[in-house]
């Protein structure tokens, strides 16, 4: 997407051709810049301290570490040691080691003097594929997005409310949930974005606002609370967000908060949709209220935020009295039965056992009805 | 209620028995210190700048600076001159004028000697009052958290979620919403509260965690997003919240986001009350969506917060993306139907025409159905 009308991945190349680039995320939203990987122990690094963040941006800048470290030793015990450094990043994350696997998988066969020249071009197709991902899913959520479009009057933009960030910054390009809004942007569909400021780690405020504005898509920051109102008096054409894990079901799991937008999108008649490339389908849970563990994180979250002082510093300030402790689960998790379709690389698939059988025909056997 | 072990009201006649001394709530939660206020002007400028907040408190902050404007001068000028000059402080604030016209009706027909020893001993009893109000709601609320209590498990506590800061420091002691919570501690009765942040302003991480913090009532502070999940996994026994508008129908206007915990509780049987002194009851109302008018209030209340930097200094900090507009409604309406009961100074009420009406007959006249 662009930032400063200059169209931007989130990970490319250098113009010598091996070094990696990657926007510096803890840089942002005040700050744009970018970092230059050269090792795969400064990617290692970079994924670890949160320079880059995203399931599929992850895994992409490790793939990328794996060719970092082919071009100082290519032998096996060198391929062994950078996908084990690699590896134990982030221990939790599953696309890290989806695309750990494959690089291993198709490096490990090769005699050595192919490997950079093959991880380099893995790395590049993971990548590519990502940003295929994310681009079909936009086209399916666009067909949404023009149809509501169609019957408003002419000019009126579509209000679009988005929780959390599932935008580019996450993904390499386009993002998830907010790849129909570019695309709908860039197609002079007008569009607007409630973006939800997202507490405790603010990545709507910071990160989708960010995004929207660099991109030139008319939008405006809510807290999180304003949502249901906003949709009482009419303000909100459709909800599109995320997941971090969906039942085969369609029960999904999202940032904490994502299922009272839910309810008052049921509430008030609001077409509710999800994004998700298809590999966040859990296919062996039925149940995700009971089968989905949600993360407690840190009360510190709730009590102390970052931001940017007058004096331009950026820092944690507290804002919850002292001394008064916090409970923080990270993600929630929001019935089929409040979601209105699932938009997938393959169509938008009713949020059910059924609808989504439908579309991944491949993967329904043995799941729970 | 109290703070270190002291029992405090909001504001007090210090010990010489004319200067008012009152709590500067633009120093909580990060300082607890008093101003002492000597002059009608003191008194209009701790309204204005926040020194005090909250109708109740404010209207007998008003009042005491009438009291103060006649140990100058005792006069019907002086007098009109003081009422004119408090009444200009927050003009929108209903206990505000109310207080004044109070006072004004009170004195005018004095002799000037007498007025002063009036004026203290009027706004003595507006104090008083508010007081016995809060009380009188606590106990009527009390009698719900008890029902709650009898029936979990003995020692187990009952899980209280409370949106924004109804509590003592809005009122004059006490509090709306968390007086029944207090009662129920004082009695014995375990209590655990979860406080809703409450974006923007933080009024439940700074003011309500403060008040719980200080007294001793086990309490937890949560992101206002949090709510929905705590409820789905049995965690929250029951929603009492405050009110700044309340139709004859009894829907609720009340901070933004209430609605949202309305939709969660009511998704999952957990009973919401809406705790409210009767005038805070809009008799002229029938529909609370159509007919309450939201105040939108600065953009910049989203995007910057107002916390305590690592070095101890406070200020204000940016937390979104530069340059992203906000947008800022105060208030939502939460429909009747999704209302448990109204807890009142005279007992609790459905919410709904009918319920109000009996147990206030005589407002009833001329009401829409």
């Amino acid at each position: 997407m662009k930032i400063h009308g200059r169209h931007y991945r989130t990970i490319w190349l250098d113009d010598d051709g091996w070094g990696v680039i990657v926007i510096d995320q803890t840089r942002l939203p005040f700050h744009f810049e970018t970092v230059r990987l050269a090792t795969a122990e400064a990617a290692a690094h970079a994924i670890r301290h949160m320079t880059v963040r995203g399931a599929p941006l992850i895994g992409a800048t490790a793939a990328y570490g794996v060719a970092l470290a082919l071009r100082v030793d290519a032998s096996d015990a060198a391929l062994e040691q950078a996908l084990a450094l690699l590896g134990a990043t982030r221990p939790t994350a599953v696309n890290l080691h989806w695309a750990l696997a494959r690089m291993r998988e198709r490096l490990i066969g090769l005699p050595e003097a192919e490997r950079v020249g093959a991880a380099y071009a893995e790395a590049g197709a993971i990548c590519d594929e990502d940003v295929a991902l994310c681009r079909a899913i936009g086209e399916h959520g666009l067909g949404v997005i023009r149809e509501i479009a169609e019957k408003k009057p002419a000019g009126e933009p579509v209000n679009i409310l988005t929780h959390c960030n599932a935008g580019w910054l996450a993904t390499v390009d386009w993002g998830t949930a907010l790849a129909p809004i570019y695309l709908a942007h860039d197609a002079g569909i007008p569009v607007h974005v409630w973006v939800d400021e997202t507490r405790p780690r603010n990545q709507g405020a910071a990160l989708s606002a960010y995004e929207l504005g660099s991109h030139g898509v008319p939008h405006a920051v809510i807290v999180d609370n304003a949502g249901g109102h906003l949709m009482q008096h009419g303000q909100v054409d459709m909800v599109i967000v995320g997941t971090d894990r969906t039942t085969a079901t369609g029960d999904v799991a999202n940032k904490i908060g994502t299922y009272l937008k839910a309810l008052a999108a049921k509430d008030n008649g609001v077409p509710f949709y999800v994004a998700l490339p298809s590999p966040t389908i859990d296919w062996r849970l039925a149940d995700g209220l009971k089968e989905i563990p949600i993360e407690e994180r840190a009360g510190r979250e709730v009590t102390h935020l970052f931001g940017q002082g007058e004096d331009g510093s950026t820092g944690f300030f507290q804002v919850a009295a002292p001394g008064s402790p916090a409970c923080n689960p990270a993600f929630d998790v929001t019935p089929a039965r409040l979601v209105t379709g699932l938009i997938t690389e393959r169509g938008i698939a009713p949020a059910s056992a059924e609808g989504l059988a439908r579309l991944f025909p491949e993967m329904t056997s043995g799941v729970a009805a």
